[in-house]
């Protein structure tokens, strides 16, 4: 046996692991019970709409997903290499069911644990607090154990019949099939789920002045089923691909190393993301909650735990396979993991009612919904400085620790490494944000099954703690999108000298490379518009449906009769599945274009700029996002006049304008930013 | 007489002729009446207001601008260059001077004209919009002029004594001081006026429902002074060093064909901004309103003739100035020429009621102020696209002509000739800008000194057709400043290689110059963040302060007593002096921190991306900005249920939203922009 299948056989078997861990976690949280006879109708309700949802958006997604396969393989086809071609047009079709796999079981999982969660919150907030922990983590280890799986296994039965050194070329197609699926996923359920929210909220909240989640409002099932399909589909697919993308692109770097370190340099992403993942697993079974304590320290006893055994398996891990060089390597994976926690720490600042930027949003609602969104919109922009400074930082240091490391041309791989260490808790954080849709139906299920308020108070408490973790998560996820796609970025310049046979330069100073770098921005942009507008034209359909229903139905307002929630539901899901292909087509569109047209060097800078742009505008809108909302979370806690105030008014519409902002476009930008690696890895030899 | 001496002769000549034009201006409106009592009267506080505010802003910004002046100074002496330095540092302070001087000039006029197009509005409307657009035509014709006049006296100054193809390099000082003084001008003023105006509209429209411009409102007279020291001080001093930076920009590219062109290369900037100051000249008088003609038909018949103009100077100018390699050149300036056009005519697309976007705002307000600021955001991202499309044609299509010219090196000679031929429509398309405010301060003092409702409906007219102007000045401005800096940053490549020996590459795949893009991207976001943020801040106080007054002020709301305009005055002069200093200091505090610690190659993608990014920013919030203001007019013009409805409501917090979208932001960006550029060449030395 050579040293890689000892490797890979040690990759694959705790992935094994991981999956019976997953199953085990599973096992826990659906042992529980379901709760009342009217609890399990409203969570009947929304697993129908969701299930109904996700069948015919996968069906779409699936049929583009076979046609780009076939078109990839024409591409190398075309170029005489049909062998390669086939294979990385599997490899995009695997990546892609993977992709879809990972956003079905995620929701799987959640619509059968959000009852247990509002069952237990009868019981204690411990025991509500793990089962909604729990369910968030199947996903979560589940998610990032395929993604080294399946990259695990291609690089398997590729290597049987290739030289090594080509392998990780092949697997591309994988992680580009990945980030095709996430795109349309994110997209989809993020108009989806936006829609639904922001349509009840304007009518529910600002015009009849009933509470969230009231069952009277026609919306409210929508809405519920979108925290699913948006939230759990659309960020387990995008952290999905994230790892696999990084798992990829940072085994390419290792091929630029391998005659140094051989078969070990390539291989040894594959081992720091598996010893991430038992570091994960650790750290998910310490999430309890001690009497008295705030849900959110529990979580962070759990992250930090988490964070403190990948730093110490890191270490191992580099002196396993790197051997005299490992101290510089590790040195860098560790820059990585201060970086997450560092960008965690950023989003905390920005987003919680006790700092100033959210208390600065609230005061400024006093004089009115447009101060309100004035002061709302400086903080988002303001949100993006000092996370670029950090990764700034760890870009810089970890490239020169690469340098010092003495292994030739070893910067670049400092920075992958430094990708490697950001993304080694990855599995544990996906568990935090799965969370927080849980946790957010679970509320919406006690109040709708009409529990007491005493029940509510333990699901309002984990809800607050679940819009942090979401949050924080986007943070965390857009900050290693950057740092993977420099990365990606890198292995795209390796496949262009490939094919061109010269490293191609990237000087900005030429005009068409300019002109890529400036059209790449624009991508950006204009995918952004098409989001939010999707969002706006579902919330205007929705918003009208429900005012129809309230002028229509009688008795409605007082209760005495049933909301007809399945239009709601309808309206959402005909035209998210509209609205998602056509910022995805165009997207793909554009990016084929500008590389046919423009070639190799405009399409490494249309790459790097829209990235960096990207970057900036995702954090924007993330974290500009989740500071609205929880400015008027500050002001329902009675400051400035509290609920039902003028301020709260006005507070509300700024939280409505950052719920697309926050749910739909930030989070399709992360995909975005590294579904143009992938694209551009993949169709590299068109634009030499 | 050397050629250069008679060129030189000749572009002063025409400087000097265009002061007596602008003289001859001046005298047409100012020997026209001004009005009755009551008119005089407002006018009065308007000027009073204006001037105390501007000679406080321009006594703060003297002081920095000497601060500066000496720091340059200084830094040339350390680098034991005492004579350059000298010289340099009297260019900026020279260029920073003449800025202001165009500042106050604006404003001079601006506050003269209000009220005689007031007084004409009571007997034709012809009269009334030709007073108003010479008025705006005297600042247009001296500022260009200025500019002009300005570079070419330094550049016959310094090389009386230095050999020719150094003098551009020491002339960069002048274009750095005048977009220095521009960035404090328009961020102070444009923080004041929509400070003031958004205070205004929020309490006076939306919670006591008085219509704009009323005597009631405390907040008025501040709002009318903000037009002039924003609209006209800061666009003058914006457009102003556009055209100074342009003309060095490509002398110094000249510089670098010197061998092949002589002196003719370096001076042809100058003439072809000659020939299009006599252009504009000549559209200026071809402007005047038929009976019954729509004013923006009189606005755009001057237009296209001095377009016409234009493109038929620049032919005669590169016959004469190059030679036999004419044609091409001459194609590239004609498509800059286009351009401009094509950039006119996508943001009348966009900011025009007839078309879909500002339809499409209007119909998300009858759901409320949330989805008409969502699809409203949609629409500023969407805009950016068509005008990057348009400029990325433009600089490749120039670029190809550059090279098929024949001339060595000639392909950045071609974008470097397109931005002359956009530019060469400048000071009509500043008179049309300028046009603006004061048609808008006209409407004020008709409704203020209570006119009949027959006048004040021929202001509306003007004011209209001014905030169409004010729209496409902007896409106009970003749109030169996005090709005048891609010459400035060829420039600068040009000014590091003279210093580092060899010309920098800018290669986005090295980790500091990617770092360098980053750190520049995010320098938008945050400046724009300031922007807005202080904008958000002014409105606070002076809602805070009308609704006081509204309070305490017995017999206010039914007209009996007077509001006290002085407070609301003091209010926006003192927070928009404390505001702008900030966002100033730190531009220039970060770009020299990259510069030094990460060097020229970094400083060049700083400097590239910061551009990109700043276009797109810039264009997605003026273009916005002027969707949501006309959006909300379409509504009161009475679709959706016309004025105080709901959906007019949702439509004026919008259009507040827009106010520092459009007003302080999106221009000082376009400063902003130009000051980096010109801001490196002038520290080069500091970055090799």
């Amino acid at each position: 046996m050579s040293e890689g299948d000892v490797v890979l056989g040690l990759v694959l078997g705790i992935s094994v692991l991981s999956f019976v861990f997953a199953g085990f976690l599973a096992y826990s949280v659906l042992r529980k019970d379901c709760g009342t006879k009217e609890m399990q109708k409203v969570s009947d309700a929304i697993r129908e709409g969701a299930n109904a949802f996700i069948v015919r958006q996968y069906t779409t997604i699936a049929v583009f997903s076979v046609v780009l396969g076939v078109l990839i393989f024409c591409v190398y086809a075309f170029f005489g290499k049909f062998d390669f071609g086939l294979r990385t047009s599997v490899a995009f079709l695997f990546g892609a069911f993977c992709s879809g796999l990972a956003g079905v079981i995620g929701l799987w999982i959640s619509v059968r644990t959000n009852v247990r969660v509002a069952s237990a919150s009868r019981r204690s907030l411990d025991e509500a607090l793990k089962i909604a922990f729990r369910g968030g983590a199947v996903s979560g280890v589940l998610i990032v154990a395929m993604s080294l799986a399946g990259v695990g296994v291609l690089y398997w039965v590729y290597s049987v019949s290739l030289p090594v050194a080509e392998v990780p070329f092949l697997v591309v197609g994988f992680g580009f099939g990945a980030s095709f699926v996430a795109l349309f996923a994110q997209l989809g359920g993020g108009i989806y789920t936006k829609g639904a929210d922001v349509g009840a909220d304007l009518v529910g909240k600002v015009e009849k002045g009933i509470p969230e989640d009231d069952p009277r409002n026609p919306a409210v099932i929508a809405d519920l089923v979108g925290d699913n399909v948006g939230d759990c589909a659309g960020r387990g697919a995008d952290l999905f691909e994230s790892t696999a993308a990084e798992n990829i692109g940072a085994m390419i770097l290792g091929v630029a190393l391998y005659p140094f370190f051989g078969v070990s340099g390539v291989l040894f992403p594959l081992v720091a993301r598996a010893s991430g993942l038992i570091a994960s697993m650790i750290g998910i079974l310490c999430v309890y909650n001690k009497k008295g304590e705030d849900p959110m320290t529990s979580l962070n006893r759990g992250y930090y735990i988490t964070a403190f055994l990948a730093a110490l398996f890191f270490a191992a891990a580099t002196y396993w396979m790197l051997g005299d060089y490992w101290f510089w390597f590790f040195m860098a994976g560790l820059v990585g993991i201060i970086t997450s926690v560092l960008i965690v720490w950023i989003t905390v600042y920005y987003t919680e009612q006790s700092y100033r930027p959210v208390k600065s949003i609230a005061k400024a609602s006093q004089t009115g919904s447009a101060t309100n969104i004035m002061i709302g919109f400086a903080v988002a922009l303001e949100t993006t400085a000092l996370p670029v400074v950090v990764l700034a930082a760890a870009l810089l240091l970890t490239y020169n620790f690469g340098v010092r490391s003495g292994v030739p041309g070893g910067g670049l791989y400092g920075t992958a490494i430094a990708t490697m260490g950001m993304l080694s808790t990855c599995a544990f954080v996906l568990a935090m944000d799965t969370f927080g849709p849980i946790t957010d139906n679970a509320g919406g299920i006690v109040q709708m099954s009409g529990q007491s308020e005493s029940y509510r108070r333990i699901t309002d408490r984990l809800d607050a703690v679940g819009n942090t973790t979401k949050a924080l998560t986007k943070g965390y996820a857009i900050g290693s999108a950057a740092l993977a796609s420099f990365l990606l970025f890198s292995a795209y310049l390796d496949e262009v000298a490939k094919y061109a046979g010269s490293v191609p330069v990237v000087d900005l100073s030429h005009v068409p490379v300019f002109v890529g770098g400036m059209l790449g921005a624009m991508l950006v942009f204009l995918f952004t518009s098409f989001a939010i507008r999707a969002v706006g034209q579902t919330a205007f359909e929705v918003v009208n449906e429900v005012r129809r229903q309230f002028k229509e139905i009688k008795g409605l307002s007082e209760g005495r009769s049933r909301p007809d929630y399945a239009r709601c539901v309808d309206i959402c899901a005909r035209t998210s599945l509209k609205e998602m292909v056509l910022p995805g087509v165009f997207v793909v569109g554009l990016t084929v274009a500008v590389g046919v047209l423009l070639h190799a060097e405009a399409m490494g800078a249309y790459l790097m700029v829209s990235t960096i742009t990207g970057i900036l505008m995702a954090l924007m809108l993330n974290t500009g996002g989740g500071a609205w909302d929880n400015a008027k979370k500050y002001i329902e806690e009675g400051s400035f006049g509290g609920k039902g105030s003028e301020a709260h008014k006005a507070a509300v519409i700024g939280d409505t304008l950052g719920d697309p902002f926050k749910d739909t476009a930030g989070p399709s930008l992360h995909v975005l930013i590294k579904l143009l690696s992938t694209l551009t890895l993949v169709l590299a030899p068109l634009f030499v």
